[in-house]
């Protein structure tokens, strides 16, 4: 049975169209009529995790409730939601609607478990590393976690912001790549822990591997989408 | 005024993801909350254009009017639609909606035309070319259109149904490449006139200008989203 995805999207557009795009590339279809319906709300309207998370700043929950819903409404059979930030509310999301939320940050977590990862590093928003979004999944599962150092994460944040959600993907990539670069020393695998790191780091970047959530949750999509996977 | 776009989507799903993220990189946003609403519905059920126009094949009319419904219903305020084919059934999806329908090939022959070019090459499927759909549009504005031969149309289709829609872009690059390079020898500028061709052939691959229609719509979409431009 096929199975309409959803995505909650806007978290940031550019991790949007990516997860989108690695979706359709992964699907084995032939022709368009065997790839899997897709129904994306783009909705960049979202308030900032991080800036809630740890700042106090407007609250993102009410909107990622109602973009949920409105997913559901139109036929999404599941929901994907391309923002590791994010996850921090996901339960607040699964309780308001009745369809899956397939969480990148589990599958993501269970992904480096079975690759027999026992420290990793984490390339992730302040929102994200103060909120434990990572630690809870990794540490259940006996993962321990490096993190960069305190001016590292600053970097971090400005390759995010000021890089890859301004559109400077050249600035974003550079200071995103010394820290996975400098993480790698320390750990036996990097997760790209923030959407905007997955659309600049590449695999090739790095001695260890690159975990890439957007990766982990579209091959999963894909699966739950044609069927051959369930819940 | 913002206003949030539809994109009626799946013809191809990889053209659709294209799409999707040349909006985004045009957007002149700092950060996500800059970004205009997006909704896609990527609908790769709806059955081949260019089958129904020259085959007799099963009429794509009804999913194409039940998608552009959903899209309006879902809150879209205009609708695009990544297939240049598909603008064969223009009229019938204008009549079914209240939301405007901007023309991805109208907005493009205006482009050839602003750009003073008189002859232009055409890269595009058996269904846009027979259904004369960029025909109309440019002829009625004084361009005339360079056709590839009989044996290079053949391989234009080879390219796009068994290279890009089937996930091979090397064979379909290559194929089409060819037909380009062919092209630019006896026109002023080729049009990318399928989707598939947008996605693997670059602006640097010719001589003359490569005109992208994902590129003009795309730019057309962003100013109307932002309210810059009216319709």
């Amino acid at each position: 049975m096929e199975r309409t995805i959803g995505i909650l999207g806007g978290m940031g557009p550019l991790a949007t169209a990516e997860l989108f795009r690695r979706i359709v590339l992964k699907t084995p279809a032939r022709r368009d009529q065997e790839h899997p319906r897709v129904i994306i709300y783009n909705n960049p309207k979202i308030p900032d995790r991080t800036a809630f998370i740890i700042d106090e700043g407007e609250d993102p929950r009410p909107a990622l409730v109602e973009s949920a819903r409105k997913l559901e409404e139109w036929g999404a059979d599941f929901i994907v939601m391309p923002c590791n930030t994010a996850h921090f509310f996901e339960e607040t999301i699964r309780r308001a609607v009745r369809i899956p939320l397939v969480s990148m940050v589990e599958e993501t977590a269970e992904h480096v478990k079975r690759l027999g990862i026992k420290k990793v590093g984490l390339l992730a928003t302040d929102g994200t590393i103060k909120g434990m979004v990572y630690h809870r999944a990794l540490l259940r599962r006996g993962v321990r976690i490096a993190l960069p150092d305190r001016k590292g994460q600053k970097d971090v944040m400005r390759g995010i912001y000021e890089g890859v959600k301004t559109g400077n993907l050249e600035l974003g990539r550079g200071l995103l790549l010394r820290e996975a670069r400098k993480l790698q020393r320390r750990s036996e695998g990097v997760i790209a822990g923030c959407t905007e790191v997955s659309v600049v780091l590449k695999p090739e970047d790095l001695k260890v591997p690159l975990i890439d959530p957007l990766d982990v949750v579209a091959e999963r999509a894909v699966r739950l989408a044609l069927g051959v996977e369930d819940f």
